[in-house]
């Protein structure tokens, strides 16, 4: 039977202006000495499979500064500290594409990792997308919007085109939890 | 047209015995200041869909300091360095669960997080899984086996028995490439 560790003490050795670095000292529940573990400290976030009505799913392309790579993405971000989910979905997707959505559907939620990180990924589905104004990226955001056929998700997954390890687990949950509409 | 930012700078802010905490100075491709961006430095890593030949998945239930609690998983680890990640794979199904595999399977690799993370997963299959020896796990590693029917798999994923996204995406990556045996 696994049981938790008790944290003894928890204190911040970093601060980044997106997350923390935290040092954790723990007593696991088993003969053994106490010991310090990290967790990088990070909001919760949030992404969005959008469909438009002819089919066609919201993509960006943007450079990422953690594999210094240009990568192809679903929209998404981070939840602001007391933003619902759902408001952060139809932010983000607005401010990064200038697209809204007629309905909306949570797919679920996945901890994003579990061994060195605290929070978890939302994954909603923004049905009936369309063009509802500008932009309104992030300074140091460059981002390009690109429409693909809907279809062709799951081949862009399996030839490398969209290799975001949260793109690939919300990309599941779709298929296992969306709803006709 | 996205193009990549420059890296003038590179500095170590802090380690961990698991991760790297880096600081990158950075030009962008557009008309802006040189600005700073924080990056988790990270060994790639790998996990593993171990079936047995009764079609069951061979799955680890651990205490997690993350997110501080307890998580079901694939087996999985990171790739030591100058290790072939096939070669990471079987010894971290081994020293994690006790098995062997008779053949294994490649079926991808995903980005961890590009934003700020620069590291990968390769997700593997291992078909033919069988109980080999006693696991050797890692000090402070406190894991139990449990074997599932592996047509229970995407059910633990829908009812939030599987939350770690990386098995969700692995998932994602076994149902779209994974070839018969």
């Amino acid at each position: 039977m696994i049981k938790k560790w008790k944290t003894l003490e928890r204190k911040q050795l970093a601060r980044t202006p997106i997350f923390g670095l935290d040092v954790v000292l723990r007593d696991p529940p088993f003969e053994a000495d106490p010991a310090s573990f990290y967790v990088v400290d990070l909001q919760s976030w949030i992404n969005v499979f959008a469909y438009t009505d002819d089919d066609e799913i919201v993509l960006i392309r943007q450079y990422r500064h953690g594999t210094d790579s240009i990568t192809l993405e679903i929209p998404g971000g981070a939840i602001d500290a007391g933003e619902d989910p759902l408001d952060a979905a139809k932010r983000e997707l607005y401010e990064e594409t200038g697209y809204k959505a007629k309905s909306w559907e949570s797919v679920g939620v996945v901890e994003v990792n579990p061994a060195i990180q605290n929070n978890s990924c939302h994954t909603f589905v923004a049905h009936g997308a369309y063009l509802a104004g500008e932009p309104e990226p992030d300074e140091h955001e460059d981002i390009e919007v690109e429409l693909h056929p809907a279809t062709e998700l799951p081949e862009m997954i399996k030839d490398g085109r969209i290799t975001h390890s949260l793109v690939v687990a919300g990309y599941a949950l779709v298929v296992l939890n969306s709803k006709p509409q």
